[in-house]
């Protein structure tokens, strides 16, 4: 049995790996195009930071220790140019020479490539992705040679980690994002923190607005936006997507989606005995059922492990789940997480949703040290499944979204979440976690007692806006039109409020949202009709200012 | 409508808090025996260490603010002395004089009291509590007066945190514990590593010993132990374990085992109109099965907030939750927690288990700062189906618990957690995080691909040992009689290690399992039989220091 895998880094590795357990007799050999097998491609930006310091700890297996413990045989610098379904083969080229290689099963795992914008100058050798140790050295070097100033295409996850790893070796750095914020995937409310956390750290961001331009003088390029703004830089980093690299395999016979290997639930493509795994391939989001690529190393690492066990033994391999695309980055001091669909993918499906946000202490407010944690939560609206949720502050994030992911892998609604038995001692969490939290409220929009609004609702329609913030907080930051209750008054005060409302809906707004659903109780106890803030102030400003709202 | 609620603090606040949010108009009044409404009982061992420094940071709510917001009638030093159902009244003292108060609704959250060994001197002044913030700044006064050696009866969550929290003060603290270990509910292997590190802030441990009296002496106590020991104290802090507070309320005729009131599954007690949460009710754990009080906060808020909704809405109210049972406590630089059934738990339930140990990093071992999370996870031996877990580290320990604990409410197998999409990047995790690895072990035992022996199982029965670890690791910690063979040579060596078995069982271990795992599918391919080291080395020292274990 001789199992060929291509690409050996997260998927493929995972795969070869896999199938060395399953099967000590197999012929296992990786033809890996880069430098490196299974070396930390996440961890590229710590190396730029100077974070992680050593070269070599960004390889994490090398040819000789696979070989050693595994008895798996690696080859670097072999690109595979073609394949032979029929003939079940492979050519392959290495320094210029091409050698032909039979299999039994054949694995493609050959990852993505950058996308390179069809703009002028792209082509400038002071354009640079962040896609493998080379890279990364290259970019250390020149920061360490004297590159002061960085521009960076492209604000997702990558593109943060290099924009504050550069900027975190001093060097003045640009981020441009065609988008209207940084991290699109992100919601508007949520993204907003983290911009306002990377203009702390001294980065100029750029949104909404695209580079129609690098000019390449001899010291420095320049890079052109379409709103005429200019950017000198000595490095310019490429992060505006990935593209799968399946040329050589559509070209084989494999059916694509849009460049992406279709594969079945067990990573099976269309030509027998070839599998495919990884950012590569099309997978079916589990929430919205949407298909794309998702480049993620998780996912790719788990469809190794299955298409092993699907080659060892078709029989018994369990299918390779669907991913619910969790992912998470640092921003200087604050993290940010999502699990499952954001609006724009459920929009995209056609799923009704409400959306909760919440604003909770990381750990019990009485012990030093919480930090809030932004969270939002959207649940189909009719029976409150979990469709996705984002996360983003100082502490606590990563757990409260691993929670999450594993409630929607599970199908779990919003009330179900309030029956988690999670840990709770003052520095973990508090006896009503985050997480606890998100479903009650969640539970009470399900079942209608909770009747919320939203802040790009601001300033549409015809309502009293009811402000139940104490004077400070009201005087701090005022809301223009608003009656201005504090919240202990409202009982007192009710007939002031329906005189004021005149029959309209009352819109209820505090902070965050709390002191205003205990108003909002009230409210409807007396029969006024009302509605809750979502997030409170809190969310309201952070949304506005990705885009503004309507004045009332 | 009037509720009367007897407790004001985790359960019966809640309680009353959303009894109000569903109702506006109900008449709502807490009994609180104590000094306080809703303080932050698991703040306390944190203002004894001054970590909390403000008093008044514990008194998360006041009768005032209970008033203002939400329109409760809170009546702090009022003990509730009879129930007549009949009449559906309650008699309460206060201050000498007893009232009856009728009620339509009754909730009893009386909580529990601490249990008093029946030992000579137990009533010793000197001897504490820390159940109340009277408790806690009592302590806390004491050592601020100069008391320099306490001695902790205990070692149980709150023991612990009292002896840190005192050693944190500058105290010589001595811990007693009957039971083999601190921390009872946690297995050997993992209380170890919270013995190691209690030593290492000085604390003495005297475990498995009872104490048999208290001699109080003008100038301090001295606490004797069964073996003779003698322990002199300033502060005695008694906390072997608490009592449901249920006399009053099984004279009334409700319904008791052993002290702890019975109720459904909507928090009814076998009295009409008298429901019952918290740790003086007995809880059916969702694991196993067994019946008992559950004394954490996080089920006695959940199960106060259901019996409101109950009250509000018969025909609405959802069922409360059979309890997880997930806890966690900070002990130093470590967190323990765990989730779930212990052995001791399933022995008793009659389950039959299987259990998995893995040392993994608390995230990408490239990334600096990664720490090491002792994990393990009770699986049933059938099917898989998660029993318990437990996890002992210095980061990252409760997002594991958590996500585990999430997994087993959801009944969720070992193999399932492998589908798990947890949130990744270089700072917060691994591709293959802490929980899938798990998984990934139980499914090879659930499938019969991996055969695990136990640390509990050394120099028992006629085996091999072979040891795979590096020349300098065998050295450093030699295993006696062991065959010691470097798991990259295992391969080339298959004939020395047939003959050495001869015949026999070859049980391979490492440092911590995974090596040992590659050179146990290697002999399993050679039809050599074996078995791996469960958590390798790691975890057979760790138990070893709790209970010794057999000389081969």
């Amino acid at each position: 049995m001789r199992i060929l895998i291509v690409g050996g880094v997260a998927g493929g590795m995972s795969a070869a790996a896999r199938a060395r357990r399953r099967d000590e007799n197999a012929e296992i050999i990786v033809f890996e195009r880069g430098d490196h097998p299974s070396f930390a491609n996440c961890g590229l930006p710590y190396y730029v930071s100077g974070e992680i310091d050593d070269e070599s700890s960004l390889l994490v297996q090398t040819p000789d220790s696979l070989k050693d413990a595994l008895d798996i045989d690696v080859r670097i610098r072999h690109e595979v140019i073609a394949v032979d379904a029929a003939a079940q083969t492979v050519d392959v080229r290495h320094d210029g020479t091409v050698t032909t290689w039979t299999y039994d099963a054949l694995v493609l795992a050959p990852g993505a490539s950058a996308v390179r914008p069809p703009i002028p100058g792209i082509d400038s050798p002071r354009i640079q992705t962040l896609r493998t140790v080379g890279d990364a050295a290259r970019m250390r070097d020149e920061v360490e040679a004297g590159a002061t100033r960085a521009v960076v295409l492209g604000a997702g996850f990558i593109g943060l980690e290099a924009a504050e790893g550069l900027r975190m070796r001093g060097l003045t750095v640009d981020v441009v994002e065609s988008a209207p914020h940084v991290l699109p995937p992100l919601e508007n409310e949520q993204a907003s923190l983290i911009q306002d956390e990377l203009r702390a750290m001294g980065i100029t961001l750029h949104t909404g607005v695209a580079a129609t331009a690098v000019e390449s003088g001899p010291e420095h390029d320049t890079v052109v936006l379409a709103d005429g703004t200019r950017i000198d830089a000595d490095i310019v980093v490429l992060s505006v997507g990935v593209r799968p690299d399946t040329a050589v395999f559509e070209a084989a016979g494999i059916a694509c989606e849009r460049g992406a290997m279709i594969v079945d639930e067990h990573g099976r493509t269309s030509l027998e005995n070839v599998w495919a795994v990884g950012d590569a391939t099309v997978s079916t989001d589990s929430v919205t059922g949407l298909r794309r690529p998702v480049a993620l190393a998780g996912p790719a690492n788990r469809a190794g492990r299955l298409v092993a066990d699907h080659i060892a033994d078709p029989t018994t391999a369990r299918p390779i789940p669907q991913p619910v695309g969790t992912a998470i980055v640092r921003v200087g001091g604050l993290t940010a997480a999502l699990t499952g669909a954001n609006r724009a993918a459920l929009d995209q499906a056609g799923i009704d949703y409400r959306t909760v946000h919440l604003h909770p202490g990381s750990h019990a407010g009485y012990f030093p040290g919480a930090e809030q944690i932004h969270l939002l939560m959207h649940v189909r609206a009719d029976d409150g499944l979990i469709l996705g949720a984002q996360a983003v502050g100082a502490d606590g994030v990563d757990k409260r979204i691993d929670v999450l992911a594993t409630a929607i892998r599970n199908r779990m609604t919003g009330p179900d979440l309030i029956d988690l038995d999670l840990a709770y001692a003052p520095p973990f969490g508090s006896a009503k976690d985050p997480v606890n939290l998100a479903g009650m409220i969640a539970e009470n929009v399900v079942n209608g007692s909770l009747n919320l609004w939203y802040a790009d609702e601001y300033g549409t329609g015809d309502h009293l806006i009811l402000d139940v913030r104490g004077p400070a907080e009201q005087d701090a930051d005022p809301v223009p039109g608003a009656l201005c209750i504090p919240h202990v008054q409202v009982r007192d005060r009710l007939d002031e409020i329906r005189d004021a409302a005149a029959g309209r809906e009352v819109r209820v707004l505090c902070a965050s949202g709390m002191r205003s659903y205990l108003a909002y109780r009230i409210l409807r106890a007396a029969g006024i009709p009302a509605a809750n803030l979502s997030g409170g102030l809190l969310t309201l400003r952070a949304a506005e200012s990705i885009r503004p709202l309507q004045t009332v």
